[in-house]
């Protein structure tokens, strides 16, 4: 295969996997059909099981990619203060990724062919989650605590996307953010 | 009508408003359809009818209803210290309910009928779940920063509800939870 091919073939997974993740966030997962995210990639339908030969591949894949990506532009934070890692950290946790994930999560608890890929897609994206938060904020986690103060936060950060499902409220998340900001501060600076 | 019969027209609306949040808990929101809920209650569907008029009806109010019943339950620990109290409030969103209100949010996304009715649900048993925890937690809201405390502490919880959809870990939660009752109450009090 020649560079030129190579190049048009991860050009077209990316114009695919961003397609998938924003029929997912916008139509959910009934409505996110393979031949949809085919018409909305402006890709043949067979050329999108080329790459993704099943429906589960194609969202898993999607999904992890661009969250992937995200959390990338996330880590270029280091150095940050507090209140700018977590208001980071909860904005992960509010847009179409977290929207499209979150489809992709409540169907997987009802289609047995979907949740094996994504309970391990799920552990892996929460690792990952895990660890960048960890750096972000300069935990050490051989601290007792220090582990669970971490894990309560992106878990704040989740509960916060799932409020803003249906009622986005920047203004009650700011608030939120600033308040957990300080707490998390005190509470990995008095533990560390 | 008599007694006997409003009796009846009570017991026959609990029996509908359970099925109803067990299916949804169970089969998801396209899964839960009038029929299947009516069979497993052991009530005709003209009966579900007469009593729900339409779809939206039916589900809206069983998980408002169950929502109510297991938060009158939580209000009777009143006096419990916080640890207690923060255990029982991350509880409300690890069970069937929570799991029945999670499709029914997600199915709102997408359904122009159902959202509406979802949006306001939503928002008094947020109301309500604020309310509980602000006197469980005898937490005094005119002081700064204490309302953001308590709301991400329930945000907290429905995240750590969420992480439990399809992979749950009742140790990591129970550790997060004995960490985050010490930093909550540390800021209750030292707000207070």
């Amino acid at each position: 295969m020649t560079d030129h091919r190579l190049a048009r073939g991860a050009a077209t997974r990316r114009r695919l996997l961003d397609a998938a993740v924003a029929c997912l966030a916008e139509l959910g997962w009934s409505g996110s059909t393979v031949s949809v995210v085919a018409e909305r990639a402006g890709v043949s339908r067979g050329a999108l099981q080329h790459h993704y030969p099943t429906r589960e591949d194609l969202f898993t894949s999607a999904v992890e990619h661009v969250a992937e990506r995200q959390s990338a532009a996330v880590r270029s934070l280091a150095g940050a203060d507090v209140a700018c890692v977590v208001r980071a950290i909860v904005d992960l946790y509010t847009g179409p990724v977290f929207r499209a994930a979150l489809h992709l999560w409540v169907a997987a608890t009802t289609e047995p062919r979907l949740r094996p890929r994504v309970v391990q897609l799920e552990a892996r994206i929460g690792r990952e989650a895990h660890r960048m938060a960890v750096e972000l904020l300069g935990a050490d986690e051989s601290v007792p605590g220090v582990r669970e103060v971490v894990q309560g936060l992106l878990d704040m950060a989740r509960g916060l996307g799932l409020a803003s499902l249906l009622t986005p409220d920047a203004g009650r998340r700011e608030r939120v953010v600033e308040r957990w900001a300080g707490i998390v501060g005190g509470a990995l600076g008095g533990a560390g």
